[in-house]
C-alpha cells in the first residue's frame, strides 16, 4: 500500500477512500494485513484523478465509467464515447424555434463531414447550444463559416487520436483522452489567441 | 431613444444606466427631451453587451476598454490586445521551477512560431499555467507536439480574422473579435469532440 501510495503520488488515505468507495479493486492479500498491488492499479488511479481533478466529476459519475471500463462488455470505441460524454457541460437551450434551425443545421455538418449525429448525445446538445448563441449575438459569419472550423476540428482530433497510438490498456487510453481533451481544450484556446496577436499585427499593417 | 432601444434590442432603461455609467457618450441634443443618436450608438451598444454578456467582464473593465478606443491614440491592434487581455483568465502557477521551465518553453516556441512574447501579457501567462498543468499530469506527449497543435491555432486565426476583412469601424472589430473569440473557444471545443467521435471510430477499426 506504502508502495503503490508513492507509485501514485496519493496518500495512503486517498487510497484507502477509493477502495472503501469501490472505485479500485482491493488488492491480492499475502498476508493478514498485506495485499499486493499491480501495475493496474496505478493506471486506475490516474485515470480516477484525471475524471476527478482535471474533468471535475463527482464520484458517482467516476464510478458509472469505471463500471463501464470494469463491464468489459463495450468497445473501446464505445467506453471512450462514455467517457467523454461525461465531460461534456450540457447546454440548455429554450427556444424551440432556435433549436429545431441548430438541430439541422448539426444534422447538415455532420452529414457532410461523416460525424456520428444521434440527437441525444450531449455533445450535439452542446453543438446546438452554442449554435444558438452565436446566431442569438447575430455573428452570422460564423455560421458560414462551420465547415472551416470542422475542417481544423478534424485536424485536431486527428492530432489527438496519434497521442493513444499503440497504447493497448483500457483504463491508459481513457485516461490519456480525457486529460488531452480538457487540458487541449484550454492549450488551444491559448495558442489561438497568441496565434491571433500575430495574425491582428500582419493584418493591420497589411490594412495601414 | 426608442428607436436607439429597438435597434439594440435593449430595454431603454438599460441604455440610459449605460449612458449615466459613461460607456455610452449623450446624443446630439435636438429638443429639451429629445435626443438624436448614430449608427455608432447601436455599434457601442452592441460591442458592450458583447464584452459584459459573452465575455462576462465586469463594468469597470469594459470602462476600460472603451477609454483606450475613445482616445484612439493607439493602433487597432493594440486596442484588440487589450480587449483580448481582457478576455483572457489569469491563472496563477505557485512553483518557481515549474513557472521557470513553462517560461523558457513558451520562449523557445513562441520564437519557432513568430509570434510575439511579452513576459507580463496575460496569454503568456494563461500558457504558462496550462503548461505547467499538463506537465503535473505526467503528459509529455502533448509536450513533445506542441508546435502540431501550434499550428492548427494558427490557421484557427487566420480563419478568425477573415470575419474581420473589411470592416472599418474599430468597435465593430473588437466587438466580432471578443465575440469571435470566446463563442470560438466553445464551438471549436464542441467540434473537437464529434470529430474525435469519427476518429475514435477510425482508430479503433483499425487496431481491432
Amino acid at each position: 500500500m506504502a508502495e503503490l501510495s508513492e507509485k501514485a503520488g496519493l496518500p495512503v488515505a486517498t487510497i484507502k477512500y477509493y477502495l472503501r468507495e469501490g472505485l479500485l479493486p482491493p488488492g491480492e492479500r499475502t498476508s493478514p494485513n498485506q495485499a499486493k498491488y499491480g501495475e493496474g492499479h496505478v493506471q486506475r488511479i490516474k485515470l480516477i484523478r484525471a475524471l476527478m481533478e482535471v474533468g471535475g466529476l463527482s464520484l458517482a459519475t467516476v464510478g458509472e465509467v469505471l463500471a463501464a471500463v470494469d463491464a468489459g462488455e463495450a468497445s473501446p470505441h464505445h467506453i471512450l464515447g462514455i467517457a467523454q460524454q461525461s465531460i461534456t457541460p450540457p447546454r440548455q437551450v429554450a427556444d424551440d424555434e432556435a433549436r429545431e434551425w441548430a438541430l439541422a443545421t448539426v444534422r447538415d455538418l455532420t452529414e457532410r463531414r461523416g460525424w456520428p449525429c444521434k440527437d441525444d448525445d450531449l455533445v450535439i446538445q452542446a453543438l446546438v447550444g452554442v449554435l444558438c448563441t452565436i446566431r442569438e449575438v447575430g455573428h452570422g459569419w460564423y455560421l458560414d463559416h462551420l465547415d472551416d472550423y470542422a475542417e481544423i476540428a478534424d485536424r485536431t482530433a486527428e492530432l489527438d487520436f496519434e497521442a493513444i497510438a499503440g497504447i493497448e490498456s483500457l483504463e491508459q487510453i481513457i485516461e490519456i483522452a480525457v486529460v488531452e481533451t480538457l487540458l487541449g481544450d484550454r492549450l488551444l484556446s491559448v495558442l489561438r489567441r497568441l496565434a491571433q496577436q500575430r495574425a491582428s499585427k500582419a493584418y493591420f499593417a497589411r490594412e495601414g
